[in-house]
């Protein structure tokens, strides 16, 4: 791994791709998808092995990756992706004459991505950060997870291959691995954007250091969120014991390994919700240090003022149990560390509320999320929904009602983001078209011709 | 000056804010520049006593404040600054069934913006950072610049009482002064952004503070850029002389206080060049702290290895001259420091070039910036013409073609920044109608029906 040799290709590739037509990145993106579906079942399966994620699981993960770079690749074709803004020249303007003014996007240049554990596939070598550098035009330096290694090489070895043979120039992609390696990528100048998918602790630590270098990049982090859920009491009234069973559905799916996880969910009574949970056998944790990380997060919870453990699961063949811990809010308000700390995996925080002015006053005290969920009452009125999801509009990217935050689509409307820690750049998403818009970078031309404008610039 | 009140009443003023029509918002803006216009004379009188500039560029610059908040006021009105996304349900969604998935903005939050010295109106407390971020829906803390403080308070005493008879929320804006005190507010949780225009050594300093707070937050600095010109030789044979006015007009307009001030210029033939400058006696700087920071950087450049002074022009009644520099591009490429230092007042650097190489390897060595100018031949094919537009693309947020940089227009199309240092942001523009991006965050409703979303999300 000659780091040197692959920041010099990116910096090398970065003018080429820029000058390239938006078309042909879309075939690229194409020609990837492809050899990646064509390799499926050794991908899946090796995929099994280094995540201990089943196959069906995984199958509907790497159809998702590879739905994902063709929506990408169709939004390059239609335009939609490539906002361009033409404004004539107009000697009336009313600030005094305006010269022609025409406005495009350029890609910001060479991107570090930093590849996520729990989605080999969707959020790791080639997943929404790699695709969406990719579509916007900037070469990407991925660094593997070491959750999965090898999964990691097979994936990019078909990603360089499928690129090559499509007439991506050399530089336009590249792994690494080590987290030295990836500190030194992330300091170079060549690097102008990071993006990044984890824990809050790690995704700290690398957005302070593109934030200290002697030319700032911007740093897209995506990283910690509790997830808060409300269930009404016109919700509870109406369907307990399918919100009970939901709500620990979405909480151990993937062993509760989703940065939107459910992990608070606020409850107007908690002795009712409680005798209505039970909790499934988890499946395996991705790593051994992510089952640590876990066992920590609950007990640093659990030791929180006002929070006990209320209920656990049967444990699985690591010995790892589901687990439900309880507290009140006027705990929470008390000590909000309960609403801050991210249990990741298979466990979650029952918080009980005794009116609606209490369940508000907690919503208010969450830090940044990037999904507030609200069941409500499916056909009444439900004036304590409308109040929660106001107020959860203020914290989260995505409001949910009457379903369940796990299971992100890729589509245009899609918002997988918010404010501090849910993610370093809160005008910004991960998940959806938007995400291209991290990487490109506004260029006006003013009284141009078209001999020096970009295609898209010129009249038609 | 209560800071602590302050705080609570743009913090209070939030939620009132983000669920108000955006068409009140438009109203509140049309009222402010309508009560900012009544004012006009005495406001230009005092703009002059404390800056130092002519009565007609004080003029212009209100009539461009005014403009530029109904042109907001405008784009809120037609809902173009307020971008929806609705994503019907979608049982065949090729990833797995979509849910109907609706995007919206919302205000980012309580706004600090530090006002700038050298647009007492335009970048000040009713400046562009403030008028976008009241068109977000995002109250705002103007601090103000101490380099014109009484028209500072007379301008905030407007603002707030044209706002407060509008019928916007106490808390909607308010001017604090002080360094101390600005730095108190940047930290301070419930400031969701901040927005700057000045100094690099000053915006990086408050850059800093944003993005070590316990919970960072988007600051979007305007700093420093030396609006690299490049002349080429098909242009120079054309029009020398127009071109040389044309270059001394821009660089000494307004005593050379310009974002967009064109510092650097490369040209074929440097004697030609010098001896068709003519140097005028500048205007009064606009405070004895950039008249001594103008003379710092003048003699920091001046030192540097192969820079001379090539021509000093008259003094003014204080004793400052507009000075040009010169040195060759092998100089500049030794030691690219006379690149990077701005002389932010009526002084520029001449760079001779002697091949288009030469010329495309300066232009690859410049740090990011505001702008890039390209004069070249007005009738016949220009090559190095080209392929300077397309290496100052790779650095430059605005490329002029046979114009000059000063004189930013506020238009839909507008483009004002660039890589840092021009910028801390360079996916953003602090001019233009897009300049509202920076402080609005996206957010996403899942399954919610009409009476929880917001009004523009509903079916019509």
């Amino acid at each position: 791994m000659d780091l040197e040799r692959i920041l010099t290709a990116a910096d090398e590739a970065r003018p080429t791709l820029r000058r390239g037509d938006p078309a042909e990145r879309a075939a690229w993106l194409e020609a990837v998808a492809e050899a990646l579906e064509a390799a499926s079942a050794e991908l899946v399966a090796l995929a099994g092995t280094e995540t201990h994620l089943p196959a069906a699981r995984l199958t509907g993960e790497l159809r998702r990756t590879t739905f994902q770079a063709r929506l990408f690749a169709q939004g390059l074709r239609s335009g939609e992706l490539l906002p361009v803004r033409v404004d004539a020249a107009d000697p009336e303007w009313g600030m005094g004459p305006r010269p022609d003014l025409r406005r495009t996007v350029i890609p910001i240049g060479p991107v570090l991505v930093f590849a996520a554990s729990n989605f080999p596939f969707a959020f790791s070598v080639f997943g929404g950060d790699t695709v969406s550098a990719l579509a916007a035009g900037c070469p990407v330096v991925v660094k593997a997870h070491p959750g999965h290694p090898e999964l990691s090489r097979r994936t990019a070895a078909i990603v360089a291959g499928a690129l090559r043979v499509a007439g991506a120039p050399e530089g336009t992609f590249a792994l690494i691995e080590g987290v030295e390696a990836s500190l030194t990528v992330l300091r170079d100048p060549r690097i102008r954007a990071a993006a990044f998918t984890g824990s809050t602790a790690g995704g700290r630590a690398l957005f302070d250091i593109a934030a200290a270098r002697p030319d700032p990049i911007p740093f897209y982090g995506e990283l910690g969120s509790v997830n808060p859920v409300v269930v009404t009491p016109a919700a509870w009234a109406e369907r307990a014991t399918a919100i009970a069973e939901g709500w620990v559905g979405s909480l151990t799916l993937g062993a509760g390994q989703f940065c939107t996880n459910p992990g608070v969910v606020l409850v107007p009574d908690p002795d009712a919700f409680l005798a209505a949970v039970d909790l499934p056998v988890p499946g395996r944790m991705l790593t051994e240090g992510i089952e640590q990380g876990f066992a920590k997060a609950v007990s640093q919870v659990g030791a929180l003022p006002g929070v006990r453990v209320a209920a656990v699961g049967p444990q699985n063949a690591e010995g790892v149990r589901a687990g439900v811990l309880r507290a009140e809010a006027a705990d929470v308000l008390a000590d909000p560390r309960a609403l801050e700390i991210e249990m990741f995996g298979p466990a979650g925080l029952v918080v009980g509320y005794s009116s609606a002015d209490e369940l508000i006053g907690v919503l208010r005290r969450l830090p940044g999320q990037l999904t507030g969920t609200v069941q409500a009452h499916s056909a009444e009125a439900d004036p304590v929904a409308a109040a929660a999801v106001d107020a959860l509009t203020e914290t989260a990217g995505r409001i949910i009602y009457n379903d369940w935050p796990t299971g992100v689509t890729v589509s245009g409307a899609q918002q997988h983001g918010g404010p501090y820690p849910a993610t370093t750049a809160p005008t910004t998403t991960s998940v959806g078209l938007s995400a291209i818009a991290r990487f490109q970078r506004p260029v006006a031309y003013q009284g141009a011709p078209a001999s020096v404008l970009p295609p898209e610039l010129r009249d038609r």
